[in-house]
């Protein structure tokens, strides 16, 4: 298809290889600890108990909640990126074992779902709407693309197909009516399409985002003791008394009782939206599959939908920390500029969700502006979402905390660990695309790129102590001499960049978010860049009401916080100066990390002399330093309060 | 008892007179609108029908809420005052009748609720924490003497009397352990020793105040199945399936289900209290009991505690418009400062209690500062409880809405409705106290005062357009020329005062919050007083964290609220310089009543730019005029927001 010719590509996985100060660690804990704690979950849970009570080989009903095979396959997915590059031979057979036990549990005609299989084998397909059917199948197929793309071995590809092609005879080519309640498999199978070549995965996920919006859902609870999942005893966390049709009741229907369907987006058809709402993770992971829709297709009146909806998303529903979703009542989008940060949900698979959401419309758009967001979402909202020791998680990242809330080892509905372990071991996904005579550096991070351009062989290194430091230093190893156009993104943090050339100072063009060094690069060439990342007081948009007074501290790609372990008062006592002198300094502790120390204010109580309403008065302050940290650091010590917004001093 | 003559007294009800623009017309609607429109809704609402019932009258069931008799009681209370200066035929016929049916109604022994005699005869006294059983006496009681000093009638207080000996030989003298769960009796039997001199009911009331805190209700919901009200369906509005045994888990134990008591001042005896806490309306009328006890007997132990619960009430917890009750869950007090306005509970009986209080600690005290209080909550937090129609109440009294919360006719737990009527009918009461050599004037209320001092006749008409205007007239007729002191409070909203005695100006003492005014008065003199009376801006401690950067308007008595109605953008937008000068208006409309206009802002978003984080940017303004009108007024035109804590411009 054309459209193909204009958009970014992405480098092979093999092709990049990380070797950075900064996430060298996470990526090691990545591998040796999370993914370990993981597995011992899986096996702990009865996660993977329940494909071999599905295969035949132990007896017993399915146990925990109807989706929990979709925590297998996202480890799958986050163990296979990690052998791409990675010899684990220990890992690779604990892989091979896992999808063996897939194949024996898959039905002969390729279905392969183990509550259905376990439960209720009648009742397949009559409960799209609630029983993550096919988000689970979804989550298969995304692992199979992975382990294919990474390990070459095809047996979890053969087996992700042979599902999809059940799914494609079920739905499109039978034209049965019907649309996953939690997407994900729509973006799943433009992967499938895209490792196999086979159209058909391609046909079928627009299948699915051409007829969303239509309702289905309501008629399917039409009569609801027919439908899948109503006699299963639910125990889902915070839900008292669970049934599928309060569940039904309370996210499908508004307060009038009336259909409503944006919990799952089914409000409207997808080219009609432009006001992102509902769940968040199903608002990414649909959007990141229109995305691609358009990415193989080009298909305008899905991309005019996709910028209005990233437009409001970006501009009204989004914390500082690019965490979504401001209730934890249905994990979703609410009003325009209603952003709560204590009690913010900003879940961290919707951070997952938006990095990939925004991946892909980089490789659309050819616009920085975009990964600029990725970086943000990544440094901040996301890697929050993980202990420096690889094994605890938040599935909720507020902006703000009394001291209560807590990174755990996993949860009842655990969708969320291994999201992050998943991002983490494809993080070299996101470092460089490519296109022609172009290659894209759109992160930061500590790398080196093997890509080939017009048949030349170009390694690109690219070296700093980011996000520490913002000097970022690349060397280019040729066979012969060439032009190519070195795109290095011109991040939205940075007042200013000054490029050398083999340490001649050069002016280059800008264009999208793009430095833009065009030239006839020899070996050994040096490009080195310097960006001005100073500490800046941001403020949020006034309408945001619990914000007003306050501002945020970022530097680079870090949003900062206090934390009360470093502050002897009570945070929301602390007034920061609009205009003093904020310093970086260094700290040791947890891995090292840079934080930001200033002069601060506390109000001098003791002049009120037991009034609680005076006119006139004298305000005395003490003066105080203020600690801020990284945010993804907080909650690593002592437990306490914690905040992003700071309060203003006017005065 | 010594102590009697240290204190302030009371004049007689028919000894003052009010005759103030301000206030006549709010008493003619309490007379004429109010107590019939109650009246109706006591007959409407089966009140008066469960006693025809209890009288063997009628047949059937008891109907309504299980303490509905004290509405009755306080209908009652509020006519008696009304007749004490009205002569109105009809009124007291009707009061008659009422009186005749609680004749008709009360058994032989002298009790009398009508619940227990139809409902539970043989559970009587088994269930004091929860049932209102003494309660609903205290209210009769306290109508009692009301009528009895009013009318002069004996009929309520021989009823009352029976009722009270039958409590008095059942508890005190059989020193039957308990206490009522909802305080009111010990005021009430205080008020009943006043008129009758029977000690046995001080003693009574004393017995009470010094058996709380003993945890007597823990023991008797030790067999649940026992006391009474297990089997009767409550139906209250907002408690669904309303139990007892929940009602008594929710209210009377803690988080981990042990006994904690402060919703009913039950968590410690009484002479270790020091922080307000649990149900705001049973604080108040236990506190004006303990008052009570101390003006009559001068204890020690009992005034140091009341001095520290109100230290912590006026200095922690209570609303600028005198309103106290911070939550709706309890409808009482929380933690010092915590002082939400939209969620703000300030119950109009809570408002009254407080009055209540107030002014038996200024008779107590001799300081006019309780005398400040008194008029906040007079003109703000109480008054905004009834609409200037008579037939519509507030029962809650937040500082802020956004347009949802409107005074209704009636409540199905309607104790707040016949409160206000019952205050208002006795305003009489508040304007002045004498002792000895001095008159005591505490209210501006446009008035005229008969009293006798050391045997001489003064008639002291005061005089004024108040609150609207801050210069008060004195008149004094005597029939012969003699020393003696006016004191005139100095209110707390006044930056300053001047006196002039017959035109010329003087200097006069301040003592106790009050101007002394010590002469040898003759017939005819006069008086006048100029108060500097200016707007004001008012902060709020700073740990009362919804009200930084805000502030309040107030000029003399009143507090002042922004309502949509007014103010043609949303009113979170506006801010107002700390700095500007605020003109006072009239306006004509609901009354009449004076306005405060002044410049405000509003914060342009269109520089903005579809930004919702950025750095730096030129902040501009849109200038505009705010309106302000009195709080006690809003709710009366196009319902809307309403904020009276209003956003401070910092620049």
């Amino acid at each position: 298809m054309k459209n193909k010719e204009k958009i970014l590509k992405e480098v092979s996985l093999k092709d990049v290889r990380i070797d950075d100060q900064f996430w060298n660690r996470r990526l090691e804990k990545n591998h040796t600890v999370t993914l370990k704690h993981q597995y011992q979950q899986l096996v702990k849970t009865g996660r993977l108990e329940n494909f071999k009570k599905a295969a035949g080989l132990e007896t017993g009903n399915f146990y925990g909640m109807f989706f929990n095979d979709s925590d297998v396959y996202k480890w799958l997915e986050a163990a296979s990126y990690t052998l791409a590059n990675i010899n684990d031979l220990k890992l690779s057979k604990r892989v091979e074992d896992v999808v063996e036990l897939l194949a024996e549990a898959q039905e002969d005609n390729g279905y392969l779902n183990t509550y259905f299989i376990l439960e209720e084998p009648d009742k397949k397909w009559t409960n799209l709407g609630m029983m993550h059917e096919l988000y689970c199948a979804g989550h298969l197929f995304q692992a199979a693309a992975a382990n294919y793309r990474a390990t070459g071995k095809r047996k979890l590809l053969d087996i992700a197909c042979k599902f999809a092609d059940l799914i494609d005879a079920k739905f499109r080519l039978s034209e049965h009516k019907g649309v996953p309640g939690h997407e994900e498999i729509e973006l799943a199978l433009v992967e499938l399409y895209r490792v196999t070549e086979n159209d058909n995965y391609l046909k079928l996920s627009e299948y699915f985002i051409n007829n969303r919006g239509k309702h289905y859902f309501k008629k399917e609870v039409e009569n609801l003791s027919n439908v899948a999942g109503i006699n299963f005893e639910q125990n889902i966390e915070n839900f008292d008394n669970f049934t599928m049709s309060k569940y039904y009741q309370e996210f499908f229907l508004d307060e009038n009782n009336k259909y409503d369907g944006s919990y799952a987006q089914d409000h409207l058809p997808v080219r009609e939206q432009n006001e992102i709402k509902g769940h968040a993770v199903r608002a990414m992971y649909l959007y990141s599959a229109v995305t691609d829709i358009v990415l193989e297709t080009g298909e305008k009146s899905l991309l005019k939908a996709l910028e209005n909806l990233w437009h409001n998303m970006t501009k009204k529903k989004m914390y500082i920390t690019g965490g979504i979703g401001s209730t934890h009542d249905f994990e979703g989008f609410t009003e325009n500029y209603d952003l709560p940060n204590k009690s913010a949900y900003a879940e961290s698979c919707a951070a997952v969700g938006s990095i990939m959401w925004n991946h892909r419309l980089l490789k659309l758009k050819k616009d920085a502006k975009f990964a600029d967001l990725i970086e943000r979402i990544l440094y901040n909202g996301l890697l929050s979402g993980v202990a420096l020791s690889g094994d605890k998680f938040f599935y909720v990242n507020p902006l703000a905390s009394d001291g209560d809330h807590h990174r755990k080892g996993w949860f009842h509905v655990s969708c969320c660990p291994p999201n992050i372990a998943r991002l983490l071991a494809s993080l070299q996904k996101y470092i460089f695309l490519q296109k022609e005579k172009n290659i894209f550096v759109n992160l930061f991070i500590s790398s080196k790129l093997n890509a080939e351009i017009m048949g030349h062989k170009v390694t690109l290194l690219q070296n700093s102590n980011y996000p520490w430091d913002s000097t970022m230093n690349y060397k280019i190893s040729l066979e012969t001499s060439f032009d190519f156009k070195l795109n290095i993104r011109f991040p939205d943090w940075a007042d200013g960049a000054d490029v050398f050339v083999n340490g001649r100072e050069q002016r280059v063009k800008v264009k999208n978010n793009y430095l833009i060094i065009d030239r006839n690069w020899k070996d050994n060439d040096q490009l080195k860049i310097v960006f001005e990342m100073p500490v800046k007081r941001v403020k949020s948009h006034p309408a945001v009401k619990e914000n007003r007074n306050h501002f945020a501290l970022i530097r680079g790609p870090l949003v900062y916080c206090l934390e009360e372990v470093d502050n002897n008062v009570s945070l929301d006592e602390i007034i920061i100066p609009g205009d003093s002198q904020i310093k970086v300094k260094y700290d040791a502790d947890l891995d090292g990390f840079n934080y930001l120390e200033g002069k601060a204010f506390t109000e001098k109580h003791s002049n009120w002399e037991n009034k609680l309403y005076i006119e006139k008065r004298e305000v005395v302050y003490e003066e105080l330093k203020f600690k801020a940290v990284p945010y993804y650091l907080w909650d690593h010590r002592d437990p306490g309060q914690m905040r992003v917004w700071l309060r203003e001093y006017n005065k």
